[in-house]
Order: structure tokens, then C-alpha cells, then sequence
């Protein structure tokens, strides 16, 4: 029933700007038994170290969307990223990797988020577990990856840790502190769960699943006509209600949420999804409960 | 006695991504009249087209750092940023502006900041009056720019706002909506100085001087080996007090402020800084007490 981790990659710089995990990665490299777990290893990772050194997200394309097997065995697909996915993901074969923690970070006010793609329940119970011991800590849960495209869909367990709000090429160091944490709270259940006889306990999850996505009102040559209103800006996971304003326009006219029930925008303002058309995603709060173990598994 | 100001310009898009300026010169171009005052002429620019298009600083290398006169000469510098320069130096000559105003963004937490180079008592009297009617509105004085590389150089009454803290790339609507009302604030003293006799009256100006700046503890191979102490993070004009904590070790040792007195940190954790080895500016506060103008001003 428990699932056999015994090799693990923690993944940082998948996206150049996000330092929280560029140098949580290269610190683990220096400092290599801090992960080590009895009977789990831990790799750590500097996935695109040409983005990084110049302080972008990516040189070409985005990484995070490069893993898509079919892509992955196309020997046409030689941009940056395009070159760099094929190296990772035979190094995650090789290296016989079970479960990816994939390290970044954001702009939105996302606190400390797990993102989990799908619904095993492994993970979802790791993700409770995560949010019991720390507030801070949510759990984002979006559709499948289909294409299969994210680094995190290379294995089975692969999930990512969004932190924010922080700046791209800017080193916070409580989120730095915050994320060392969590990871080493990660890395202490998946050993405790290895070892140890945990008893079995009704819990809870509380999660966000992402219903829609919103873009920016643009006008007809695609460039926004409206910013995300103040009283939006940094409120990720809180509530917005019919009627609720969304965004205002640069004369100051405020733009309202004209859904008809209430959903928890979240990424709200992530400068890299200016790009992709994405303003905000909404959300829907779920509870379910489920059985989980319970042991003392703090350090 | 009354400097007499007739061109202005305002200039967002000095880097490409600080957005707020970029929006609102963008806003200005779109409605000029609402930048217009009696005997006031202000025309609204965007600097470097291509960096705010790719969502970069720069291209080359920093458009605000390629203003001297000798370069805007040489015909050999032709880089990007150079090139632009040369024109932008031009349009200014050709237009006869007398004042130009930067608009740039930052991501210390500069709430408004007004940054000046010279003592003109002009400029300095419309920083008073700002703080004035603003108390968010910070003064911060540069030595005089020495080789003039400055786009503000350009002309006799120049100086930058940097707004903050708002990440690179991302519009914050309450910031540009505070920028915008200091720029209006700005106009409307410019013009009733021109118009009216105010009368005269004795002023203080807190203003913060630039005393060194301190770059970030790195290793032989430049790479930084602490952080930004938490407890300095986004303190930006808040008094460090020897034997406070300036960085944190990724291993969570502090390091500590060992200068004799109590100094004024500013531009903490800038990200564009990092590469200019500049973790922070320290500065003293000052007070001078001068003649000024007292009119009713407000709109």
C-alpha cells in the first residue's frame, strides 16, 4: 500500500529567474547528505543552467512544457530547452529516479503551494500531511497533464512547489528558509513512511481545483487594456465573489467578476503568464477527507 | 529667481521591464492633453521599444548609463543602447526640453522616490514640496553624476522616480496610480510656479544622501554567499543601527552591521543590482531647512 521512494530528484532553475530553487539546488549540491534519508536518496538538480547564468526564464522556450515523450524523441526538436529536456529526462531514467520535487517560484502571492497533476493518492496524502504542519502551505490541483509536457511528468510522484510572492532574479531569504523546510519535510515523511508502521488516521485535504483561466482584457492588437485591480493584487486562495472587482482600467474604471458563484483566483499577476494570456486562474475549494497516517515526523 | 520651465518630458521604457512607466507614457502618448498645463508643454516617450517588447532590462547594455556627451559623439558605439541614446539625446535637444522626467520601478520597497543628482535649489523645493503633500514620497540624493550618463543629464532640471517594491515585468495598478497622481502633482507645481507669485516661506526637506554602497559577502568566483537579512528585507529608509543583521549565510548564520553609526539603507535586494555587485546603498538622513513656496497647489 505504501509506495516504494527510493530515489529522489529535487529539481531547481527550471525557469532561469526563479532563484528560491537555483540556489536551494546548488546548495544541496555543496551540502549533499542534508537529503539524504535512511533508505531514500536525494539528487539535486540544476536544470537550465544557460537560463539561469543569464537570469531569464528561458533562452528559446519554455522548459516546462519540453517533456512531452513524443518531443522527447524527435531529433528535429534541438532548440535550447528543446536539447536540455532530452538530457534531463535520460538522466531521470538512468538515475532511476521515483519522485521529482520540482523547485519555483512566482510572483503571485501563492504562499508555499504543491501542485499536483494528478490524484494519486500517495501524494495526496503527503500534500495533507504538508498543509497540516504548516498553514502556509496549499495544495493546487490541476487537470492532468495530458501532453504529458511538465518535467514533474517524467515519473509517477512528480509534483511542483510554486513559492511566491517574489520577484524573478530576487533571493528572498525567509521564502529561501520557508522552502528548505518544507523539502526537508517532505524528504522526513517519505523516510518515516519507508520505515516506520504509521497508524492509519481519518484527515482532510484541503485543495484548489483550477476551473478557468482569465486573461487581461486586451484590446484588438492583443495588448491589456486593464490591470488587476488593488483590492485583487497578492489576495491568491481568498475568496471572490459575484460582483467582486477584478480588474481596473488605466482611466481607473473598475472591471468586475461577473461569475455567478464564488472561486479563489489564484497566479493572480504572474509576469511569466502575461505571455500566455493568463491574468489569473480561477479555483474551487474541496475538502475531502481520507485516510491517512499519522506519526511524529517533525524534526 | 523662478526657473522657467516650458518643455517637459516624461520617459517610461528607460528599461523594459519596469512597467509602470512604461503604461503610463504609454497612457500619456494615448491622451496628451491630460499632461498639458498653461504655459506648459510635456510630451510623453517610451525609450527602449525593443528591451519593454522582450520584457528586458536591456538589449546590450544599461540605456541609463549611456548618456555622456563624449559617447553620444563617438560614432564607434553603436550598440543597441548606444544607438538609441543618440537619438533620444537628439529629440530632446530638437524639442528644447528644460525638464525631463525618468520613470523607472525597483524592487526594494522605494515607495516613491524622488532621485536627485544636484543641488538646484528648483528641484530641490518641488522635492519638499512633494513630501509634502505625500509622506510617501522619499528624497534620495546621488552624487552629481560625474560623466553625465544619465538620460536626466541630458538637461539642466532632471531627475528619476523609482517606485517600489513591484517585480520586473509586472503592473502593479496601485503603484501606477500613485505615480500617476506625483506626476500630476509635479505638472501642477511646475505650472503654478509659472503662473502665480507665491509667497515665500521657510521649508524643511528630509532627504537621504548616498554615502557607499555595500555589495553582497561573495566566494572567489564572484558567486554571493549570503542573502539579504530577513529582518532588512523591504526596510528600505529604516534605520540600521550597528550590530544590526544585514545578510543571512544559506546556512542561516547572520552577518552583522559593523559600521559606527546609524545609517539608511536603500535599493536592498534590487534585482538589477545584483550583477553591479550592489546589494544595497546606505545613506544618511539629512534635514536642510530652505526658503520655499507656499501656494495652494492641490487639484
Amino acid at each position: 500500500m505504501v509506495a516504494s521512494i527510493q530515489r529522489v530528484a529535487l529539481v531547481g532553475g527550471v525557469h532561469g529567474g526563479e532563484l528560491t530553487g537555483v540556489f536551494l539546488a546548488k546548495k544541496f549540491q555543496q551540502f549533499p547528505l542534508q537529503i539524504q534519508r535512511n533508505g531514500v536518496e536525494t539528487v539535486s538538480l540544476l536544470a537550465n543552467k544557460k537560463a539561469i547564468a543569464m537570469g531569464r526564464r528561458y533562452i528559446d522556450t519554455d522548459l516546462n512544457r519540453a517533456f512531452n515523450p513524443q518531443d522527447l524523441e524527435n531529433p528535429q526538436l534541438m532548440n535550447h530547452e528543446q536539447s536540455i529536456a532530452k538530457t534531463i529526462a535520460r538522466r531521470i531514467q538512468e538515475e532511476k529516479i521515483d519522485l521529482i520535487i520540482d523547485l519555483h517560484s512566482t510572483t503571485a502571492n501563492m504562499g508555499l503551494t504543491i501542485i499536483l497533476c494528478t490524484s494519486d493518492p500517495y501524494l495526496l496524502r503527503l500534500a495533507a500531511y504538508l498543509t497540516e504542519i504548516n498553514p502556509k502551505v496549499k495544495v493546487l490541483r490541476y487537470p492532468p497533464n495530458q501532453n504529458a509536457s511538465y518535467l514533474r511528468s517524467l515519473v509517477k510522484f512528480g509534483f511542483a512547489i510554486e513559492v511566491g510572492a517574489v520577484a524573478n532574479g530576487l533571493l528572498d531569504a525567509k521564502l529561501f528558509q520557508e522552502t528548505e523546510d518544507l523539502i526537508h519535510a517532505i524528504l522526513d515523511y517519505i523516510e518515516a513512511l519507508k520505515q516506520g508502521q504509521p497508524s492509519v488516521t481519518e484527515a482532510n485535504l484541503t485543495s484548489y481545483r483550477i476551473l478557468e483561466k482569465v486573461d487581461y482584457p486586451r484590446n484588438k492588437y492583443g495588448e491589456i487594456e486593464a490591470m488587476i485591480h488593488p483590492q485583487l493584487q497578492f489576495q491568491d486562495y481568498k475568496p471572490l465573489h459575484p460582483g467582486n472587482p477584478m480588474f481596473i482600467t488605466f482611466d481607473g474604471k473598475d472591471i468586475f467578476y461577473e461569475g455567478e458563484s464564488t472561486v479563489y483566483p489564484v497566479f493572480i499577476n504572474e509576469v511569466a503568464y502575461y505571455e500566455k494570456g493568463i491574468a489569473m486562474y480561477l479555483t474551487q475549494k474541496e475538502k475531502c477527507g481520507f485516510e491517512t497516517f499519522t506519526q511524529s515526523l517533525r524534526r
